[in-house]
């Protein structure tokens, strides 16, 4: 597994990728794609408004002759070209430029896009915490709200697949909840209870729960807790129950505990950047290398 | 509002209060209650069993004479009798020793305990995040699974009740969200409308949502959400959703952000102190001053 963000944009320089971006006339993605250009950690081909691309560049200290720009005539027409792009393998990610959210994915999810059969789409957050001992993966903390057993399962698979980039053969996953304990009138942790069911369906990942979020991250509070599942405490990967726990959780991390993130979307053909106008600079770049390793 | 938990001392230790404990012949209990005598927080009535509780004393460093105990015979006594004793009015708080929590908590639900009739319990913590600027509350991290609307709108009058205390006179009392819009597929943020329909019934209160948690506490990312609220980013009390989020919320900020936490039931007649044998010592101390200066 990596230690930190430095050794995840090392190893997406080893191997660049291409991000094909939607709608790349904004500024906030524009700083982000001539700054990981600049680190050598992926090329981008931009759909958009040439003109206001251009400029934008060059405002922003970037060289016109880095990226291939396509020129399209509307939102619409600049996702479906991304997600054609990427579709057709010519880019290895796609990423969110000013084409709002819905018009961004529904060109990704087309089947001409990057659509997936049987999958859903889930966000994955790779954390780093000072003075925390190790990064881990969280999900999801920003797709699904309130996700069945089903849709949990691939939540799941999506996490683990990160994971097995970073380096972790057989990570560690913790289904956490507010409890360790099954109690019926618990629903999540009647869900946990359901998944670890078909476990065998999950191949070479430590699958445990429920947890509470201290004996899935502290052996010592496991111990405490007389928690005795091997995995206990020593989670590389937390799967929140639902939406409301798992993006309060996620800011938690960032604001009080000034973590540094990367998050992705995946369960479509190529992962998917969607960063937010509040995400810091670093945490873009961080993002896109995540794809650009995952991809 | 007090700026850390030395201040919360200092206030218990302006105004010493009593405190009943239920089974006292607990280690951890013992040692909790010889450090809160020592700093002059509190005074203790100890029931259970004697010889145990004389021994537990003076193994960890406290003096006999400096207790009043009472013998019981069990825990369902040593609980009766602890809330007997809190009820008639001799203690101001009650504090749960080795008796087992459901013994403890039927003798303080108990008519002749400190039955509040029409409340519910809620636990409300005090938190303390290293380089975070403000002291805040945060409820119900440890008692309701899933408090529906009307419990909710207790859960708020208790943070209230102990915002006052700590100094605050017309707290900001933020109902967190995954999200600060409301979004009809999203359970919690019908819930925190409906709640504002009836914002009336606050006094005193500063009550926004739904807020997500960054547009909670931090006034840079309300701005950069355009969420205009005027209590937006400045929150004294956060009300989390369920008991999934906010525990997972408590547990992130003592493990990831090393936060100092106080944590007390209120909803009966008098705080109850129910700590957990997880907790630090330093948060068993600070609950018992919590309860105190709640009192």
């Amino acid at each position: 597994m990596i230690q930190n963000f430095k050794e995840l944009i090392e190893k997406a320089k080893k191997n660049p990728k291409i991000v094909a971006v939607a709608a790349a006339e904004d500024e906030h993605a524009i700083q982000a794609v001539i700054e990981a250009k600049k680190l050598g950690i992926a090329d981008f081909i931009l759909t958009g408004d040439k003109e206001k691309i251009i400029a934008l560049v060059e405002k922003n200290g970037g060289k016109i002759k880095d990226f291939e720009i396509i020129p399209t005539q509307s939102f619409d027409e600049s996702a479906v070209k991304a997600a054609e792009i990427t579709g057709s393998g010519k880019a290895n990610a796609i990423m969110k430029g000013l084409t709002p959210s819905p018009t961004f994915l529904k060109a990704v999810l087309n089947d001409k896009g990057l659509k997936k059969e049987g999958s859903i789409l889930s966000h994955i957050a790779l954390m780093s915490v000072p003075g925390w001992h190790k990064m881990f993966l969280a999900s999801d903390c920003a797709v699904n709200i309130s996700p069945k057993v089903e849709e949990k399962k691939i939540i799941i698979r999506h996490a683990v697949e990160v994971a097995r980039k970073l380096g972790i053969k057989k990570p560690n996953t913790a289904l956490v909840t507010a409890s360790e304990v099954v109690n019926p009138k618990m629903k999540d942790t009647l869900d946990v209870e359901e998944i670890l069911k078909s476990a065998g369906e999950f191949q070479d990942v430590f699958l445990g729960g429920p947890f509470a979020l201290d004996n899935a991250i502290s052996e010592e509070a496991a111990v405490l807790k007389k928690v005795t599942h091997p995995g206990a405490g020593k989670a590389d990967i937390l799967i929140l129950p639902d939406l409301s726990a798992a993006n309060i959780f996620y800011k938690s991390l960032i604001f009080y505990a000034k973590a540094e993130s990367a998050g992705i979307i995946l369960g479509a053909k190529s992962p998917i950047i969607l960063v937010s106008r509040s995400d810091s600079e670093e945490s873009k770049i961080n993002s896109i290398a995540l794809a650009c390793v995952v991809s």
